[in-house]
């Protein structure tokens, strides 16, 4: 079988590089028969100028000619929902439903529209009009974004149909998609989609461009080009700390999403009064797509006693009972061994699990560590590792105020959840740690696992660093998301004509949000 | 004299280093009497601690609290104002009427009101609501930050009373200043006043805290440190690059004013019908505070021609005419004339000007150089130099399209000017260049020299890099310049009564606009 092109400029081209990769089967351990080019850096030099190029019409586009891209797309995406799923399934070993179908892709289609609905209507821009002084401000796009999707969601994280891409493209930027290696099939398919998609609405070649792999160096050499506008990564935390580095270096602003361990804490009250219900929920979130999930809680604190007991009892019956799932692929499995090495190296002590097989393909027993309180405190950073799979630590404090010494001393982390008791009896305790734990996670929940992310306005997919580079953005949630890809812009007593429409007097839809004179209005100017 | 003492903690203290450092009299180059310590990182260590712990206090305080802070603090800068005008005068020479007491002093009082109401009003942290998802969100303050302000502007970006310092504060972030070294006593002075405004209102000992001087290396640990929120830093770009640096490896967010030249381009048309005008308006920008202004026209674009000779030819008589401004400090004159050293290495022609003295103190002849398009596209580099003081380059370009590439070469800078003339003829060629500024500039102006820079909601100060670090946000402008030093909570189920009061049902304040459920309101929830 031949090896399958790249698209650059709008056309379907042989890569100039002559390595090829196969993505494996993780449910059989075997490759798959596609074959896919490795780029070198001529690929994406390519790609660079024809994103120029398109940059130089796009950033000038009503919002409205993003959004039909957008929506013809997510309409074509529903067209080939079969083979997406089948193809997905083949490469991730992701349950075809209802996770595939009936979760993941609708949740994705759902995305591009709510980007689409955010391009055309407008506010995402936070259009600001100064009538006393003539100014005007508004968030305009940076130009090409590269996206370096994960391999954990292959539709709604993916480089070329996922959260990064919809945001990146709603703000006005052309994307450069560098597939996951572990599912290059699916995002070919999204690639020839969103190809016919821009063609039938008439946006520029190389608005949408697709690599499959390239070399770490030429990672770090593109998200820092000078033609790059800025670049979205969501994967391992030391690979996207190098590209951190190269962009850093460069000025080149990138948005990563990286490792988390999402810790949760069950207070003394909420273990006593529904202990047994919470730990089937805790199991139910924490195996969820084999554990493989961003927002996986893989660090639950308690206090000890009897209702401790009986929780971390029920939890490592569950663990036992559920199917192993199968890992996304060899270096997941590999990685989990070696992070639950690390773990078990540190003092974790393991309560089931850990140990390789007992499902199909590249798979892990359920695991579920503990360790003590005071050992966590004596190996704080270790015992934060993240491992990537089925698996959750469990940290037994001495009491509360122990609790809350291990809270101090965690990272960054995307979320942080509290279960409380519905009487009253905990919420000493939570007042007490709440404020630790919400400076070090993006999203606070209560009473409420965190594998949910909805694409909502209020969400926060991110958090303080390493879960993210920095802690101001989301990478989920519209119109939020938008404002990563963009640059402030400021017009100082330039003439009405010449002002972008969304800073002109009149309201270029009638219903854009904008901030005039100090307050939000859909109005026009002076109106 | 003895050594002055630190601010930490709330008590004036003796710093644990023994060096110590005094400011110049730029009109006299002579020091000044007062003897300022150099601190050591034990001083560094102890403010952060105090300020994690005022930190504890700040993040859950209302913003009408801040607020009270920040009136109080600009109404007692009022009652020093001329113990204020003299200090600043003495150690930067900037004069003292219009520029200090009427110009900068009541921008900096203006400013930090404006932060007060923001504070109080709340819509800075974009509070936004999901009720059918139960998600909240909004952005609330970082941790600590350190301000690093700039020589040129002692009061407006002063360390403790800048718009970095007022920006902080009213985000509720405890602020660490370090005093430009060129105005030790104009910051110590705004320092005993933000103190007792401190004590006056009740904010928690290390809100406020300031130290005079730190080595290097102890900057980059600073930024870095793990109790740090954030750092703003406005200054030169070789020490802002390496504040970046340990920032960025530390994932910490660094908000920095560095280098800009500031292209002004002229057309044809506006030289023919505005010339010497033109002339006039530029010089005066151009040598208004000697030159030292982050805005100052430093590039100047021109089409060759008769129109463009008679306006280079006014230029050159008024400066030339113009008195000769004192410098800031012995290392800006010896960075000018380096500067200006390497234009003329890389092909600039000296117009007039570029002679040592001919003012009082610290100071170079008012300098006008001049190059032609071709050979700017060959040195763009070195030619983009800035030269930061009373001196501007003319590029002289054969045609449009000439200067066009010329602007195709820009680093990016915090301004960019076009004039064009009124009856139209310019059209066309504002439109082929308008493009390509409108990519390396934060804000760009019509008819208008750069050098006002109003504190403005739609206010851009800021760019791509290396004119700042980040795109995105602007360091003058409220609401917007608060947002730097914010990180964004997302609450996930949380409980109503354990939300923050800007995410509650009940409109915190009745006037906070928040964006409910798709759009921006002051109204409660369901209301």
């Amino acid at each position: 079988m031949s090896v399958h092109p790249i698209l650059i400029d709008g056309c379907w081209q042989a890569s100039w590089g002559d390595g090829t990769f196969r993505a494996d089967n993780p449910a059989t351990c075997q490759p798959l028969p596609d074959e896919y080019p490795i780029s070198v850096w001529q690929d994406c030099d390519e790609a660079l100028a024809a994103a120029v190029r398109a940059f130089g019409v796009l950033r000038s586009l009503p919002g409205g000619r993003l959004a039909e891209f957008l929506e013809t797309y997510a309409a074509r995406i529903e067209t080939r929902r079969d083979e997406l799923v089948e193809m997905a399934h083949a490469e991730t070993a992701l349950p075809r439903s209802p996770r595939l179908a009936d979760a993941e892709l609708p949740r994705t289609t759902d995305q591009l529209r709510q980007a689409a609905a955010a391009a055309r209507e407008g506010a995402w821009a936070l259009p600001t009009i100064d009538t006393r002084g003539n100014l005007r401000s508004c968030l305009a796009p940076l130009g090409p974004v590269w996206v370096l999707g994960p391999n954990n969601f292959p539709f709604a994280f993916g480089s070329l149909s996922g959260g990064d891409f919809a945001a990146a493209i709603a703000a006005g930027n052309p994307v450069i998609a560098k597939a996951n290696s572990s599912h290059p099939g699916t995002t070919r398919i999204f690639a020839e989609e969103a190809e016919l998609a821009r063609q039938a609405t008439g946006l520029p070649a190389g608005t949408v461009q697709l690599i499959y792999r390239i070399r770490h160096a030429d990672g770090e050499r593109a998200v820092a080009d000078p033609r790059t506008g800025a670049a979205g990564y969501t994967g391992s935390r030391a690979a996207g700390l190098k590209l951190k580095a190269a962009a850093d270096l460069a000025g080149k602003p990138i948005y990563l999403e990286l490792s988390s361990v999402n810790p949760v804490v069950v207070l003394p009250g909420a273990l006593r009064e529904r202990g047994e219900q919470l730990a089937e929920e805790f199991t139910a979130s924490c195996l969820a797509g084999t554990g493989q999930f961003c927002t996986n809680p893989g660090l639950v604190l308690l206090v000890k006693g009897d209702a401790a007991d009986a929780f971390v009892r029920r939890v490592a019956e569950c663990f036992q009972a559920a199917p192993v799932g199968t890992l996304l692929s060899r270096s997941v499995e590999t990685s989990l061994r070696s992070s639950l090495h690390t773990l078990r190296a540190a003092g974790a002590q393991v309560v089931v699990g850990d140990r390789p097989g007992g499902g199909q393909g590249y798979c892990h027993a359920n695991t579920l560590l503990s360790v003590s309180g005071e050992q966590f405190l004596r190996a704080a950073e270790a015992l934060q590792t993240e491992a990537f799979g089925n698996c959750s630590l469990l940290v037994i404090a001495d009491d509360v105020e122990q609790l809350s010494q291990a809270l101090d001393r965690l990272d960054g982390s995307l979320t942080g959840c509290v279960y409380s008791d519905t009487a009253g009896s905990d919420d000493a305790d939570y007042e007490r740690i709440a404020p630790c734990l919400r400076q070090r996670v993006g999203r606070l929940l209560n009473d409420k696992m965190p594998t949910g992310v909805a694409v909502s306005p209020a969400m926060n997919h991110g958090g303080p660093y390493p879960a993210t580079g920095h802690p101001g953005f989301t990478a989920v949630g519209i119109p939020a998301s938008l404002r990563r890809f963009a640059a402030l812009h400021c017009y100082d007593n330039v003439r009405p004509h010449r002002l972008p429409p969304c800073l002109q007097d009149r309201n270029p839809n009638g219903a854009m949000w904008r901030w005039i004179d100090g307050r939000w209005t859909q109005a026009d100017v002076g109106k």
